[in-house]
């Protein structure tokens, strides 16, 4: 089976002023496709460490991806690198030159610059991959049996390449084992009381099926991964062990797709053709984006009153000021008026609410920092819980948005067939 | 000057199923102190590929920290090897086990079992740095005068313990350098054009003064940094430069501090007390939350309206139907009516609205996928823009979201006096 090694190389990953998202995004891509990441490495843009680490993983890994140190400010060290380790000299490519032309005189009417042209200049050994979304193009070379590609970091232009591009390639050049995953996701459930609960079932696995568990939000999601070059026995295998899993864990199974608590929540209420409206204080916004971060959400979701200041929520939300004087902002008086007023002014089938104490400041004896309460109903019944997060205010946020989501899933799934809105 | 290498332990960074979002963090926090992160390795659970790393590592930097595979799950792999590697064997820590106890039985009220007991455990050679956070100790060990420090992998108690336990036991045991950043954000130009226009000045920086570009969401930050053991001159070397640096990009300056555009907003509302509110269609909640991301933003923040239905924006944002039918929702004239409708119920100073279509559906051929509207005004008087992304619907959310916040600021800082709320 093939195996990779991804280098990301920028002085900006080794400050932390940004986070790797593309080593992620192409470790899911190159699962798909049969093909085990191994290693992962970050270097700065220092001619030195990237040699190095050229060097090294070709050693680790028979595909070796590069992404980053590319890019008209960045060029002027990783090029001539490349020419370097591939002992060739760098060449104007035609068709990556009429591209730069394009995009700056057409789409973005901006003057060009010589750095600019100098984009399309390619090491003359390389396999030049053109990008159709910037101006860096990509380089794929072969070295000793093993392969070298070259990707600009902006992640849009590295996952076109990658798609349309680079794993066709690789598919084409590498025999590749057979991946299969099945994931579940369960909520209200610790890791060790999972594993404990399981251990028997792990313990009885085949050599070729792994499972593993990945804690995330407060939800821990399990997965079977088989990995082996027969396909037929194994998907079936998989199929049963998966069943047997799931049948085990049911008490706390919110799905068993490898999906989020928000695409659970797209499914049921677009399969049931019901709308969700949601009022948000501490949560800022945060349940809404989740929500509307699903392609056709549109279809369910109507809006989102964010009453963060107490005014808007009395004024827009209809919350009794009486209310927020006698329990206060953070009480389960107020997040039931939130769902109900929202209810109101939207029309929509079901609503969640927040609100909370989310930090580092706000906090008192009596509701300390972390403190929140959510809601979710309908028209005729809301069910509520009291959350406290010791977090800080990121996850303080994201806990809670998570854990709104899934109480709107336990009370639709507990409501009785004849009071479902029709 | 010491070096540092991260290497982050888990299959579930290899197949893509988180981000590394510690790595970067942790990197940002040793930098301030002195410390320069060289390399980061990411590697699975496997014993042979996590000893490969730590050997390699340790001949790379002087010191190696490492965070994952611990946690009731994954201690099985990770401890043992440990002990192999510092040839020692496995021990009870009483205060471990205390802290263990501690967390079940007080704070999650959950049965404790041997598998959480077995948390206790640590190598017999280590120095224990307890988790005050969770149930997972740290461990720090000394080898061939290289400092190796173990944590685990949830970002929240390796904050912790990096804070209070692990960078202040570095800055004890290494020399560390001077090293200090200046940061400038730009908005409204292309990299390669402001590499082009400050070329000179780049060229003639010292040596111990490096500039970086960092494009990011359509902006470019602009970071000198200087890398030196003596503080004194190198500071006020740095002042000047990076004075010069502000008076050739003025045009395109948003802000001289290392800050978002969201805390720039917050600093100049807080300022001249006064309160925003924002109107959001295409966005769905993703501006008002990166608005509240920032602690305090109550202080200055109303509320939202998120209209993602038309309905919504007619019955509460009082968009004259007239106008969604005959210019569309997609249009300036409704993105000028969602603020004033927002200024309306809200009764803010200002507000921003957003309009648009995200994807990858509800294009057509006159308004396309990436077609956006945005605005920014008072009760007087709005400005708006016309945006066209050709990214995925994450990426055209965020450059909206970006887009729409600078725009704001544009606006109020081309308020004369006079024109200001009160």
């Amino acid at each position: 089976m093939a195996n990779i090694s991804i280098i990301t190389i920028g002085d900006e990953l080794l400050i932390g002023q940004v986070i790797d998202t593309n080593s992620a995004w192409m470790a899911q891509e190159l699962n798909k496709s049969g093909f085990w990441v191994n290693r992962r490495l970050a270097t700065g843009d220092n001619r030195v460490d990237i040699l190095k680490a050229l060097e090294e993983e070709s050693t680790n890994a028979d595909i070796i991806l590069l992404t980053g140190g590319l890019g008209p400010t960045a060029d002027d060290i990783t090029k001539p690198l490349l020419c370097e380790y591939f002992n060739t000299t760098l060449v104007i490519n035609e068709e990556a030159l009429s591209n730069v032309k394009n995009i700056f005189i057409n789409i973005l009417h901006r003057p060009l610059t010589d750095r600019n042209l100098k984009q399309a200049e390619v090491p003359a050994s390389c396999q030049v991959i053109q990008n159709k979304r910037g101006t860096a193009p990509g380089m794929l070379f072969e070295k000793k049996e093993k392969i070298f590609v070259s990707m600009p970091g902006v992640p849009y232009e590295m996952k076109g390449m990658m798609t349309e591009s680079v794993i066709p390639y690789l598919k084409n050049h590498f025999d590749t084992n057979y991946i299969s995953h099945r994931t579940l996701l369960t909520a209200g459930v610790g890791e060790s009381t999972l594993a404990d609960h399981i251990q028997d079932f792990e313990e009885s696995l085949p050599p070729e099926i792994k499972l593993a568990y990945l804690p995330n939000y407060g939800m821990v999601r399990l997965r079977l991964t088989a990995n082996s070059n027969q396909e037929g026995i194994l998907e079936l295998q998989l199929n049963h062990l998966f069943s047997d899993l799931k049948s085990r864990v049911k008490e706390w199974l919110v799905t068993d797709e490898d999906i989020s608590i928000q695409e659970v929540l797209y499914k049921m209420l677009t399969a049931r053709k019901q709308t969700l409206s949601t009022a948000e204080s501490c949560t800022g916004g945060y349940v809404a984006q989740l929500i509307t971060s699903i392609p056709g959400s549109s279809a369910y979701f109507k809006g989102s009153v964010i009453a963060y200041d107490n005014n808007i929520k009395k004024k827009i939300l209809g919350v009794d000021p009486a209310i927020l004087s006698s329990a206060g902002a953070v009480s389960e008086e107020t997040v039931r008026a939130m769902v109900n007023g929202v209810i109101k002014i939207m029309g929509t089938d079901f609503a969640i609410a927040t609100t909370g104490i989310m930090g580092p400041g706000g906090g008192s004896k009596e509701k300390p920092v972390g403190t929140v309460w959510i809601a979710a109903g309908n028209a005729h019944e809301i069910i509520t819980q009291k959350l406290w997060f010791r977090f800080d205010r990121q996850r303080n946020t994201e806990l809670t948005a998570v854990n709104v989501l899934n109480l709107l899933r336990r009370f639709i799934i507990s409501l009785p067939a004849e009071k479902r809105p029709a």
